[in-house]
C-alpha cells in the first residue's frame, strides 16, 4: 500500500462515489417503503439557493471524473446531465466509477507537479496537481457527497454516517 | 510541492479547518447583522437526530487532530466540549490547527504503513495509515466542515462555494 496521486485521488473518489450511489439506493428503496414518489428526494435542497440532490450527485461525479483526468491528461467521458431517477444517477455514478478504474496508476505518476488549469466561468484557476487535488477535488468531492447525504437526512432518509464512510464494508 | 503524508493530512485540514472559521465569522456576522442570537445557528441541526452545529464543528476538528496524532504517534490535546459561543468555536478551531501545525513533517515520514486502530463504542477499527487517512480521516473531517456549511446555509447565512473551498484566498 503505497502513498500515491493514484492512492490519493482515483481510490479515494471511487470509494466515496461507491458509497453515495448506497446511499442512494437507501433513499429509493425509503421512497417505495413511504409511497413517496422519489422525484421529490432529486428535486430537495437545502436552501432555495442551493442546489437540487440531482445535482449535487451529478457534480460529485463529475469533479471527480474530470479532475483525474486533468492530472492524468486524459479526455474525461461527457455525461449528459438528463437524468430523472435514481437508478439513472445510480447508472451515472457506476460509469463514472468505471471511467476512474481505467485510468492506470502510471498515467497520475508525477501529476503532483503538473500545471492544471480549470476555467471558471471567465477566469482560469491555475494550480500544480497536487495544490488541484487536494485544495480543489478532494474537498469539491467531499462537498457535494456530503451534501446529497445531508439532504437525504433532513427529508428523513435513515441514514447513519456508516453509510457515508464505508458501504457496508467491514474495514 | 511533494505528495507526502503530511501534504496529505496536515496541509488538507489546516485548509479546510480555516475556511470553516472564516465561514463561522460570517455566519457571526449575519446574527449580529440581522438582531438574532447567534446561538440559536450553534442549536440548529439538518435533522433532529443530526449533531447541531456546535458539535459538528468540535467533531471535525477533533478528528483531524487527533487523526495526524496517531499517524504521528504522538498524544493530541484534549479540549473541553463547552463552547457556547462562535468566538469561542473559532478559538478551539485556531487551537487545532496550532497542533497541527506543530507536527513536523518527519513525523508522518512512513505513517502510511503504520498500524493505527480507532476504538469506536465496543469495536476497534484497525487500518493501515494510508487507509486510515484516505478512507476514514479525511472523508470524515470534509463531512463535517461541509454539513457545518450546510447547517448555516440552509438558515440562510450567505455562503458560497468560495467560502468552504478557498477562504478568500485567490489560489
Amino acid at each position: 500500500m503505497k502513498l500515491s496521486m493514484h492512492a490519493m485521488s482515483v481510490d479515494v473518489f471511487t470509494q466515496t462515489l461507491g458509497n453515495l450511489s448506497g446511499i442512494l439506493e437507501k433513499a429509493a428503496a425509503t421512497a417505495a417503503q413511504r409511497k413517496f414518489d422519489a422525484a421529490v428526494l432529486l428535486g430537495a435542497r437545502l436552501a432555495p439557493d442551493m442546489l437540487p440532490l440531482t445535482r449535487q450527485v451529478q457534480i460529485a461525479g463529475d469533479i471527480a471524473k474530470n479532475s483525474v483526468a486533468r492530472l492524468a491528461r486524459q479526455e474525461p467521458p461527457r455525461f449528459e446531465d438528463n437524468e430523472t431517477t435514481i437508478e439513472q444517477l445510480r447508472a451515472r455514478i457506476a460509469r463514472t466509477i468505471d471511467f476512474l478504474n481505467s485510468v492506470p496508476a502510471n498515467a497520475l505518476e508525477g501529476s503532483e507537479t503538473r500545471d492544471i488549469k480549470v476555467p471558471i466561468g471567465e477566469r482560469t484557476l491555475e494550480f500544480k496537481g497536487l495544490e488541484f487535488l487536494r485544495r480543489w477535488a478532494i474537498p469539491n468531492v467531499f462537498f457535494h457527497v456530503t451534501t446529497a447525504y445531508d439532504i437525504l437526512r433532513h427529508n428523513g432518509v435513515e441514514l447513519g454516517k456508516r453509510d457515508f464512510l464505508n458501504n457496508g464494508r467491514d474495514w
